[in-house]
């Protein structure tokens, strides 16, 4: 059994998928992957997060990175090895034992083995406190600049969602269950799915 | 505590919220609203549910409905007329006991007490398959006919939602929970549903 899990970044769905893969004793995989394809690409793990979190290349037109014709430009190269290796680690993964695995496109790269598909979000005031509660002593964002760094990676994820599985992130009919946390014990919500997970359908 | 259930035609959205508010002993509004407001303004039951569910008036400017000043068209008096008893109605039964509230805007109506915001969903698919199994026997749609109707009842959904509540149905920042219900058991999805909100938050 494989969960996946979606989530608006400082929506808590880090911490559900954690608490979740604990109560089910199922194996968790998040930062794993990238430490993972780091390993088999040779690039810094730093580099592979900034790809696949912050800075993917999507300026080009589509087709480009669907084509079968030889693509020339080393960075939409070293993308496409990215993705490629994150798809065969999430398999992998996935194939090993019953896990939750967090982002990177897993509810789609898994699609054949029917994973059951959570995505996790909460509205802006909410998601702010969370930053805060987890930021350095020494952070100085205001509440706007905080507000527009969450924005600005919820669309980078997007994009790199849409450009890899041509669906759109958090429609609706991508997922089994879309949680808001929002006021929300996570602690308790991760009790709750543990049942309903088991006894799926 | 109030449950509001929104939902996609065909969803099981319904007789999920039975089985819900019989789990938690919880009255059930659905259907006795419509005769609730049948009754309050000497309409029939059948033309209110015709307003709310099916065909309501939309093709008038936004800010008529809205406005001030004296509405002269009868019809639209009528719509509104029936969306004011359908709010006091809806008001006035969840404040008598703890209860669970399908469709009308109830989320949006209850705004004030914080209601367990909950929306429906499946494909088309099962939808389809869920109609066909609730249908006369001389049910002569065809599949595509079928998908039609219920696209067709779904978009006046989102339409009146968005005239009384000026939010977009299904839209996920407006529920706490969506649940896709398609190849669930709903029975066993109502179970967990009231683990949940017993102990939410």
């Amino acid at each position: 059994m494989v969960i996946t899990i979606g989530r608006e970044f400082g929506s808590g769905g880090r911490e559900l998928g954690r608490r979740l893969s604990e109560n089910l004793g199922f194996a968790y995989y998040d930062k794993e992957i990238i430490t993972g394809i780091a390993e088999r690409t040779n690039l810094s793990e730093d580099y592979v997060h900034q790809i696949i979190e912050h800075k993917p290349i999507f300026s080009y037109p589509i087709h480009i990175g669907r084509s079968f014709y030889p693509i020339h430009d080393p960075i939409i190269r070293q993308n496409q090895e990215i993705y490629s290796e994150q798809h065969k680690i999430i398999k992998e993964m996935a194939e090993k034992s019953d896990c939750v695995i967090v982002g990177r496109c897993a509810d789609y790269i898994l699609r054949d083995m029917k994973p059951y598909r959570i995505f996790v979000y909460a509205d802006m005031e909410s998601k702010i406190a969370r930053c805060r509660r987890k930021a350095p002593e020494n952070e100085s964002l205001t509440d706007k600049e905080m507000s527009n760094e969450i924005k600005k990676i919820d669309k980078n994820r997007a994009k790199y969602y849409l450009f890899y599985t041509d669906q759109t992130w958090g429609e609706r009919m991508n997922y089994d269950l879309m949680i808001n946390t929002t006021g929300k014990d996570i602690k308790k919500l991760a009790e709750f799915l543990a049942i309903l997970v088991r006894q799926t359908p």
